[in-house]
């Protein structure tokens, strides 16, 4: 494809990011995700804000120990206050003492900022911000200058909005960065304020903010309403050529304009440049790799690195997506490191279970009998209210068991489950014994547990721990309960979804029936079924 | 504001919804969902497919005895199948026999389709989408068509995919639905070929697509590449006045158009009316009243409707809040029924209280001392994993109890439940027996159950059926239970959720604790309570 340009690309997962509710970075996290940042090779990584957070003045002191490879370190900032020196200024000279090759600084563009919320004078605004870009830039920093609220001020007074800019331009500032800081603005604004922007700023020298070499507009958007990659678009096709936001999105309210879906639609559909050739693959896994150092669920609906992502569900699709991928995909999931799904569920088709049987018993296709079983038998089951829609593992040992592939490793002999209220002083409220099977020797064990299932979960995984010590590694990181018939109600038959991880897998299994507790026994049987057999067949691919 | 006319809404919850992963609808949910987009007042709700789903038929078939208040019903299915009569075609038939006002058929627009996927000629395409077409508006339905990747069509072949909409224009069809069905178009493309086809089908009669009396070009897009919003503005703004979507975004893949996004921002930033006057401040509750019925939790970051939207972490926002609310927010969050917050808490602020504990004491407005005394509780409930959302009895149950309105009619001294696997021939898997207080009278009683909830549940019952006869009438339509933090997995705290009719009303109480069965246990009771007071205060309503 054809290179439209290279777009330099600021990722603020540490700093901006960092303003997401629910988001509390450890400094070993920060230095954790700094390096996967590197990694990914974005151009500049904004780091923190030391002059607000003591924390972050802590992580630029080791961050400076760290040689990064592709990626230079940003720190951020705000103007120094009203009528006092930068070198006065506590905040500037914490930002100061950051020591990144990088500064960025925000300052007012919004008339309305000045006036009610710093009131000071649109003069005194204009030299904070000169002087604070101009005393960095002689200490021998390259200064980022973020026009905070820039597009609501152009719309308020766009000649002020616009000077604010100047007067950091003025001083020494290298990049302009254009913020939507309250995330509302339309791509319209966006593009007609960018036009705005670059024409006033390049006034008598059109090449002062067109070369990557030298200065550059950039970009710096919310999603608010929902247009934080639409606007960022906007802002580059108007000119800008320098992008902010965030890997996984993260940021306050509704977060930052989220890279992950950005970077992909530049490179593969726009034939811009944003990373360095070869880092476009790793997307997927680096973004969920931040997400899973933050403690973040990822979105699993996420655009190009989400989960489902490329998940089919629909019967027709998956049939069209087996004919011609072009069909039902916009991309090739291999591309951003992302991978093809498909359900398998009411509304999905033959196509898609061949498509995963195949996984076990390659010669398995669309028109294979064994599909058409798989497909009658499958229907029964859903009739009855199962669904392996999200429970791969269960799926895989139900076709196994089709095929004669799977050979029962354990059995549940008896157990017993008691709950009780009020508990007395030496026993939880709830407790088990279970009694399991293995080849001819038997086994049985008693656990206490918050709740009849966790009780039970307990007592299982000690007995079969006898048998089986690599159980010891499998940890549950879900537990979901959905009433299949709601007529029915508490008498209704429930699904239990059960996700296991050994810490290198991760696999979900589901369980169908009346009663709670069989429902979750069967899910809890088929997990460790599936470990079992994952570590038979891949021996050495745990732990 | 200025009115910019308006958009026709069609909400897809129910049929382009239920393709996302990890959707799945009861019967139950589904017409709950119904009622709750109707209360919203959107104009067309597709509520599913019945020629692929029978769940779907029965759907239809008991969704004809609900009077709708403000939206008409439609169903979705497919042009007929190659080379067969429409009367013919089972799945046509199905969609007939759905008896909806309308009727949206799915057909297809990109000659790559017609060839690779469904293997006919192109002539043969446009018979089928004419002729089916032509079908449904000789049995008197209001017919829509989707034109399938309408999109790419018009970027690999525009000729063709221009005639496909001209053939169900042609038949009668009364919506064209351009459909993003991939997800991966930009707005540039999505303007331009809205205006190309709405100069094509309305050549020689410019009224043709412009009344919103008349036929009218609408337009559904899809989240790929993060653009569902801006494509659907984009179309919008070059002459489509009907856009489809669902509510909380689901949908397959990355999600449809999220008109919780969408709508707040036509309305309140573009002067477009969308929803009935007075229904867009119910948005953000009854968005995420559809996501409880999905069992979906919501992301907090959701544009306008999430519980962080409008949520405050930096220190210099929230000052700046303070002194002028428009300085850090793009429009009211009580336009939308959302709240504004400061500090880190899961729901609701205090105008959602005071809202709705008005309802019980209608001296409670936001600035009355209680509703802070009543916000300041509920947040530290929230710190323990409770959620009223979805709950309107159980909150109600809490105000009452707050504001001394409420006196214990019962109380459960003690249980026991016992659950044995394999099970005697006298007894069921799980027993229970339940001890309750009433006034000073005790009674005590046992009951079997199919798993443990449901035998606590009928003893509990058994035990109050002494002492409240009306209790006979009660029967639970729903339970559901989610895990809090799936960290902790089995051990987790878990919310279940039980919706409960007398045949007269339905109320959905929550309990939350670490063990399903005390969470079973408060629900059940708020449950009863609840009932019990609604009798005492309206003795006349019930059955």
């Amino acid at each position: 494809m054809q290179t439209s340009g290279k777009i330099e690309i600021l990722e603020t997962t540490l700093r901006d990011g960092a303003q997401g509710q629910g988001i509390s970075f450890s400094l070993q996290d920060k230095l954790s995700i700094l390096k996967t940042l590197d990694e990914l090779g974005v151009a500049w990584i904004e780091a923190g804000n030391p002059g607000s957070n003591p924390k972050d003045m802590e992580f630029f002191r080791l961050a400076a120990d760290i040689k990064l490879e592709q990626s230079r370190l940003c720190a951020f900032g705000s103007t120094r206050k009203k009528n006092v020196k930068p070198e006065d200024d506590d905040q500037v000279m914490c930002l100061l003492n950051a020591n990144t090759e990088g500064v960025a600084i925000v300052g007012k563009s919004w008339d309305l900022h000045v006036r009610e919320v710093l009131r000071a004078s649109p003069e005194e605004n204009l030299a904070m911000i000169g002087e604070t870009v101009a005393f960095f830039r002689e200490k021998g920093r390259r200064v980022f200058f973020d026009a905070e609220h820039f597009f609501d001020g152009w719309l308020s007074d766009p000649g002020y909005a616009l000077s604010a800019l100047k007067a950091a331009l003025d001083a020494g500032a290298e990049r302009i960065i254009l913020c939507d800081t309250n995330g509302g603005a339309f791509p319209q604004t966006i593009g007609d304020a960018v036009k705005a922007a670059a024409a006033f700023l390049s006034a008598g020298d059109p090449a002062t903010l067109s070369t990557p070499a030298g200065r550059l507009l950039g970009i710096h958007a919310h999603n608010d309403i929902d247009l934080a990659i639409a606007n960022t678009l906007a802002a580059i096709n108007a000119g800008c050529l320098h992008a902010q936001g965030t890997l996984a999105g993260f940021g306050e309210r509704c977060g930052n304009t989220c890279l992950a879906a950005l970077i992909p639609s530049l490179e593969l559909k726009l034939g811009y440049e944003c990373l360095p050739p070869g880092s476009l693959e790793k997307i997927t896994g680096l973004t969920r790799k931040v997400a899973e150092i933050a403690n973040v669920s990822l979105d699993n609906n996420m655009p190009y690195v989400g989960s489902h992502a490329f998940t089919h569900k629909g019967g027709m699709h998956s049939d069209g997506i087996l004919k011609t991928n072009r069909s039902f995909e916009h991309v090739d999931p291999s591309l951003v490191g992302n991978d093809r799904h498909f359900l398998v569920s009411e509304v999905g088709g033959r196509s898609a279970i061949a498509e995963r049987a195949k996984k076990i018993e390659p010669s398995i296709t669309k028109d294979h009998p064994l599909a058409a079983v798989l497909a009658e038998k499958l229907k029964a089951m859903e009739a009855k209210g199962w669904a392996f829609e999200g429970a791969d593992a269960s799926f895989e040992l139900f076709v196994r068991r089709e095929l004669g592939r799977s050979s029962s490793l354990f059995s549940i002999e008896a157990y017993r489950v008691v709950s009780e209220h009020p508990t007395g002083e030496t026993i939880a409220c709830s407790h088990a014994w279970v009694k399991v099977l293995v080849d001819d020797r038997r086994e049985i064990a008693a656990a206490e547990g918050d709740g009849p299932v966790h009780a039970m979960d307990s007592a299982l995984r000690r007995a079969l721990g006898h048998f089986f010590p690599e159980l010891g590694k499998v940890r549950l990181i879900d537990y979901k309960v959905r009433v299949i018939d709601g007529n029915a109600a508490t008498a209704a038959k429930v699904r239990v979804l059960i996700t296991s991880t050994d810490g290198v897998r991760t696999w979900t299994t589901a369980g169908v029936y009346g009663d709670i507790l069989d429902a979750s026994r069967a899910a809890l049987t088929d997990s460790i079924e599936y470990k079992l057999i994952a570590d038979t067949e891949n021996p050495g691919s745990s732990g």
